[in-house]
């Protein structure tokens, strides 16, 4: 049975640390929060919600050596909000499944909330409620629901034969944090940053004609947006993150940058926010999923959780 | 990194299997289901809708040498379906989080799915998307969405001081089966029944005060249901499974049975649809959150995820 965690004598006790803690809003639709055997949550008319799930896991996702409880809790929200951003849709709520390693002791839980909680306000998003339960190692468990005007989703099938392809900022930074375990590629690799305000753009302004975010490498996350469309993909090489191999920025996961498609005709800025957007090529017709860089096959090498490695 | 997995060659190889053994349907609101960043859901006007989220883990709520594949699925679905329950809901959709095991074969993950989605299709509860990853140990997370008329949902708070308090079926089963292994307990362990008709009853018919699900045993949730309630309770010893003693009843965890309270006026069937719905004591004014037995103090001994045992 769970080893007891200090200051935390019972899951009463942390769910009403939590609700405290946690600013819900009825006007903002969140009619129950935390404590109760659901959230309520009451939509608005007009729009669609959009659902997505990551799971966090001890020694798979992040080590406690090198992770702050800060990081993986910022962690665990940013890549579902990141989801979230892909399609275009502004965050709501989120809900959080923590399974509490005997290690955790209080402080590292109070930190795991306070990464969560300081990106979740500054998203806008509440935390609307979740579970607790115990683990030989730490898994945590995030959903996050969005919004967007009904029917305008951005999808991975959208794009069409001659659609130019975009990435936003540069890629591979999060490998290459993750090799050396320092500088700005490691904040890059533990404390990733959703585009949010990108996607709506993307939504509203550029009307993507397909987007999804890099969360397992472009040579991967292309293949699966390129099978979705019916369609390939001819490529230049990406954008690199300083000091990161072109390597890295084919395969290296958890850029959660946004990759995405839009009619030739359409004027894309070279950059929204600060973060550069950059034309690396076009949705051809041909094989679907088949992906070439500079004329050359590109093997889908990014992250697969079920490939032997 | 993951054990190659037979036959299960890719993450992309297991989201197209689940998406043909998936029905999803526009009709019933879900515009996207599994394969893109998020899932899509149409809300109807006039309901609120309600979320749920639980863990299963390997050596934490199921061993696998006892377990089958499709009990882990079936009872993984089955939790969350009795949170919808106990809020007198419809489910609508579902997303699951799966981290694989190494020794998690094609097999178990098709068992897995099987026990699912067998009981998804019963409670038309549609596989909208979900995450996959892996794991030491083999850990999911179910989240499940419900709907309730606008301003419907049951909630634990709404007891008053004079309402009478019932349990359906019989309580202790899960334990005594947790205890024994084996038999008509055990089944009721491995595959609970989640009590999504009688929701609707209580909430459309009976107008329960309040109501939740008996997920941690009797004593400590009803003590939580008098402290959001701000009342106290006395009860009488609840109806036991055949064969389990009075302490697996009151603090054996997992029976899924629902807690429920009306003002006294209600007429309350004595069972339904073969379900004995029992009168077990009153709430009262006094400290909140104190439950007494036959008149004497009982002590809120369920199953609490932090507590040191």
């Amino acid at each position: 049975m769970v080893k007891h965690i200090e200051r935390l004598s019972s899951e009463g006790q942390l769910t009403e640390t939590l609700r405290r803690r946690t600013a819900v809003s009825a006007a903002a639709g969140l009619v129950l929060g935390i404590g109760d055997d659901c959230a309520v949550f009451r939509p608005r008319g007009g729009e669609d919600l959009l659902f997505t799930t990551d799971m966090l896991i001890e020694d798979t996702h992040f080590r406690r050596s090198t992770h702050t409880a800060a990081d993986v809790g910022w962690k665990a929200l940013a890549r579902g909000l990141s989801d979230i951003a892909a399609m275009g849709g502004e965050p709501r709520f989120c809900l959080v499944s923590l399974a509490l390693a005997p290690w955790c002791d209080a402080a590292w839980v109070d930190g795991f909330f306070s990464g969560l909680l300081r990106l979740a306000r500054r998203e806008r998003t509440m935390l609307a409620g979740g579970d607790l339960s115990h683990a030989g190692k730490m898994a945590c468990d995030i959903v996050v629901a969005g919004a967007v005007p009904r029917g305008t989703a951005l999808r991975r099938g959208g794009a069409r034969a001659g659609d130019a392809i975009y990435v936003s900022g540069t890629l591979g930074g999060s490998a290459l944090g993750l090799a050396g375990g320092r500088g700005r590629a490691w904040k890059r690799h533990v404390r990733p940053e959703p585009r949010l305000a990108l996607g709506r753009f993307l939504r509203e302004r550029v009307r993507a004609t397909a987007a999804m975010d890099l969360s397992d490498g472009l040579s991967l996350d292309l293949h699966r947006m390129c099978l979705e469309s019916k369609l390939s993909a001819a490529i230049e090489a990406p954008p690199v993150f300083r000091g990161a191999t072109l390597e890295q920025a084919l395969d290296g996961g958890e850029d959660y940058e946004l990759l995405f498609t839009a009619s030739a005709a359409t004027r894309v800025p070279a950059e929204f926010q600060g973060v550069p957007l950059t034309r690396i090529g076009t949705m051809r017709r041909g094989r679907p999923g088949t992906v070439t860089l500079e004329g050359e096959p590109l093997a889908a090498g990014g992250y697969d959780h079920l490939r032997i490695s």
